[in-house]
């Protein structure tokens, strides 16, 4: 099977188009009907499948990083007769469980990822709704800061799932609905079982929609709310810096090399091993010096490149049930990099930076494969690496001379980022939720900041779950692999995602937790899934035949 | 098939006992192996189906109102060598994934019931494990205030599910261990995929337990655990009332009559209707006088019919997706019972009735079938009965007089009940739920608090979904029932779950949520239910064989 790749750029867009003037950014959706990413169905509608928001996810991240001047993008429709009819339903019924459930998880992430563009680098999305915007189409426009929809007696707004497909809105539209724009439940439920949508008056009484307008006070609503965004979004005379390909080498079948990260995947044991190199490069001491670096400098390609390769396991390696972090390298070299967070703080591309690793740490979190790290002698986990050993289900962590070994020996360090700096989904940083309302656990921890903590004491501490000698280290760290591997893929997925998120719920995990878990069970079940379920007789003028018992 | 009963008292239990010394109470779990609720299993080892935790249910809810002097439980085993082995597997293997869900539900609500037992009625659970104890056992210690384990080399805890099963601890396990117990994230994997589970010392380190003794010190340190919980328990003088058995008559097939409600079936439209009936009784208008109606007081009569009637069809009759709520009666004489909750807040026979609505009006919240509430002319929800209107997906009120209807118009009434009184399990009011961060709203409705409010009012208050007149009255109930009918059950038990519980999450959300959606998930899944999966494949000597694809 062909590798997807998540790597693209607004030359190669099929379905996209970027437009910058000055701090305003126009992006288009304009689905390319035959630009599908598998055969067998037509993107008609600005419909969508998974190439359509690679380049979404794309386009978000370079108006973040190549054009920090904009402060406001107006998401709107390039098909004259629709915004977006939502993800492709024939796609949809062809695709396997896995491939439904992993491009739900991505679709999700980047909504999220647009939605915290205003929060986190003042970028304010606007939604233009100009025809027929339904199901995943009314998502995505969830996730903007404000929705203006067409009050020309067609266009509107909808979330058919239910009534149509038997499945749920997947991406966040049910606890967006009721959780962010505080539709009240009764109207939802209305709502989510109504084929036909609403449409400009209905949509704002039931707050659906922020602002409704005719086609003559289109440009002057639409300018005043830019004007009005723009304001809120300060400015920035700051130019961006251009993000290039990725430098990634397919060595082998099992090996990706990138400047910055190995992917090794042992498949007879089912797990991928990544490794994280440390960098002995000059680090800039000045924000001219950091932006002229741009792409190239370290804590941006790694940053990327673990992003991409996570990707890439999840999409394209579904049997590798284990995913075992190592890094090797300076512990010195990572702890400059990560005093760069804390130096420039206000600077944009470090603020940038920061995001990336906010984001695609919770994307390890979000994971659905057993994350284990290994602390070995020469590894460099400081600071914002540590943060990997704190996504992990668990890790292991080398004790004193490794025999025929003469690198340092391995060691731990926690920074200012490791104490509420990255969030995870839950809101709270990794050490809060590890160490869940134990207060005086972190002002212990907090007394052995940016000290170097060997094997012992990081056990005692709790940073670590095993400390093991030369002696052990392999054949403990082989049963386990082993022992993992033997598990139900499914029962591992459910308890992980149980025990990452301990403490407080957001709304983002309520998507991935709550509203995930109910989709993927009704993905599974006949009514939706079966031959004779609603997704697969959709289109063929004959409605799913269903089994009323309630569960 | 035989309708799943869910009376019971201590004469007829098979499963447990219950014996009063004072203030202190000793719940014995016993169970009969060949007492299970279905044939083709054992209850070996103490461990349980649904026979077992309605007795549990019915044993807490004496505890509670038969025996309010009780300030300690000590919940303890009677099998010399288990406390118990959790939910019994043969019988989950061998269940429908319909009675798997509900009977999963109904032990997440007891042990909630149970859970609640310290805060709402000062009654301290203590679990005294001894022996095995396994699972849903353990799930079971979990929502008891104080777990003491025996150290004797051989009594242990474990949550063997995901290694031995493929499915998740159902019942809370997961949740419990890292929000209540704070058990840090990665020794919650490690113990989760233990088969063995772990004895006295790690337990208590890794706090799965609070006390650990040996068997010589057991007497004192049970002893000074009993009278330090004593003394947070105030000791009640007061005297119980006894619970009698429900006056329920099965009419027919399709109707059972309650004294105060109807629970009527509509097999050809899959919808029932449940009828709470006001009453014109004297109310008792003083503490002695109300302790000595007992339960014979409508308030606690209606509250322990509609519980019942809940469970009937959650059980009984899996076919009915509505449920229709509708009221009949003198809604002054329900404002007068409302009354009582205020007038004699601090009474404990009061307190109880209330603690008793509000979990029933919890097991509402959490009835996976579509919930209507027809406020009709001649109807009477005020106060505490008004929740059941903002329980339900939506509702619909009658308008103006109804041709050939002499009763009065439609009206609905909010009192104090309806203000941050009743909680949800987000532990919001379910106003406070319906208008989510909108205080302006919350302080509109307290101005219209104690008046009658009819249909136009209402609808414009947010407080119903739909005012209908004589008119169109019949025809759009028809209409909504039949549209309702024909959705997949599947898509409406996942949509429900998501829009009913806006807001903040809280450990019962997330149990229910988070947990209970996964789990469904994975009981669907070949790896745990199919042929050749685990839960298949327990004590025939073979494992499970699974897909390795993670989803």
């Amino acid at each position: 099977m062909t590798k997807i790749s998540f790597e693209t750029n607004p030359k190669n867009y099929l379905h996209w188009s970027i437009e910058i003037r000055e701090n305003l950014a126009f992006l288009t959706m304009n689905v390319n009907e035959d630009g599908g990413m598998f055969d067998g169905y037509q993107l008609k509608l600005n419909s969508y499948d998974l190439s359509v928001d690679i380049e979404l996810f794309d386009a978000i991240q370079r108006l973040r990083f190549e054009h920090p001047e904009v402060s406001v993008v107006v998401l709107k429709s390039g098909n004259d007769k629709a915004f977006s009819a939502g993800a492709n339903i024939k796609m949809l019924a062809s695709a396997s469980h896995a491939h439904k459930v992993n491009f739900c998880k991505f679709t999700n992430e980047t909504r999220n990822y647009l939605e915290s563009s205003s929060q986190d680098s003042l970028q304010y999305y606007i939604c233009l709704i100009d025809g027929v915007c339904a199901g995943g189409g009314y998502e995505l426009a969830l996730a903007c800061d404000h929705i203006v929809l067409m009050d020309d007696g067609s266009s509107n707004v909808a979330l058919p799932e239910v009534p149509l497909l038997a499945v749920l809105p997947g991406t966040g539209g049910l606890t967006r609905v009721t959780d962010k724009r505080k539709v009240r439940r009764d109207l939802a439920d209305v709502f989510c079982t109504m084929e036909e949508g609403v449409k400009a008056q209905k949509a704002i009484e039931w707050k659906l929609v922020d602002t409704i307008t005719k086609k003559s006070s289109l440009e002057e609503d639409l300018n005043k709310l830019i004007v009005d965004f723009s304001k809120k979004g300060k400015l920035n005379k700051c130019k961006g810096i251009k993000l290039n390909k990725l430098e990634k080498f397919f060595v082998n079948d099992n090996y990706i090399k990138y400047s910055t990260i190995d992917l090794k995947i042992n498949r007879e044991k089912n797990n991928a091993n990544i490794i994280i190199t440390s960098s002995d490069e000059v680090i800039p001491n000045n924000e001219k010096d950091l932006e002229s670096a741009g792409d190239k400098l370290w804590l941006l390609r790694c940053v990327r490149e673990l992003d991409d390769a996570l990707l890439h396991i999840r999409f394209n390696e579904l049997e590798i049930g284990v995913i075992i972090f190592s890094s090797s390298g300076n512990i010195e070299s990572v702890l400059k990099y990560d005093k760069l967070f804390h130096d420039f703080s206000t600077n944009w591309f470090i603020r940038e930076i920061k995001n990336s690793w906010e984001r695609t740490l919770k994307r390890i979190d979000l994971t659905s494969r057993s994350l284990v790290t290994l602390v070995e002698p020469g590894s460099c986990f400081a600071g914002f690496l540590s943060e990997i050993v704190f996504c992990s289900d668990r890790s292991y962590m080398a004790e004193g001379d490794f025999e025929g070994n003469n690198k340092p020996e391995a060691s731990l360090s926690l920074t200012d980022s490791n104490f509420d700096y990255f969030k995870m989904s839950n809101g709270l940083s990794r050490l809060k939720t590890r160490f869940l309302e134990q207060d005086d656990k972190l002002t212990e921890l907090n007394e052995v900041k940016d000290k170097i903590i060997l094997s012992e004491e990081a056990k005692k501490l709790g940073l670590i779950t095993f400390s093991f000698d030369d002696i052990d280290w392999d054949d403990e760290i082989r049963i386990f692999l082993e022992e993992r591997a033997s598990f139900s893929p499914d029962s591992m997925t459910g308890m992980e995602s149980n025990l990452r998120f301990a403490g407080p719920e957001t709304m983002e995990t309520k998507i991935f937790g709550r509203l995930t878990a109910w989709q993927n069970w009704i993905f599974q079940r006949p009514n939706a899934s079966g031959e004779e379920g609603a997704l697969k007789k959709y289109g063929t003028g004959n409605k799913g035949k269903f089994n009323k018992q309630r569960v």
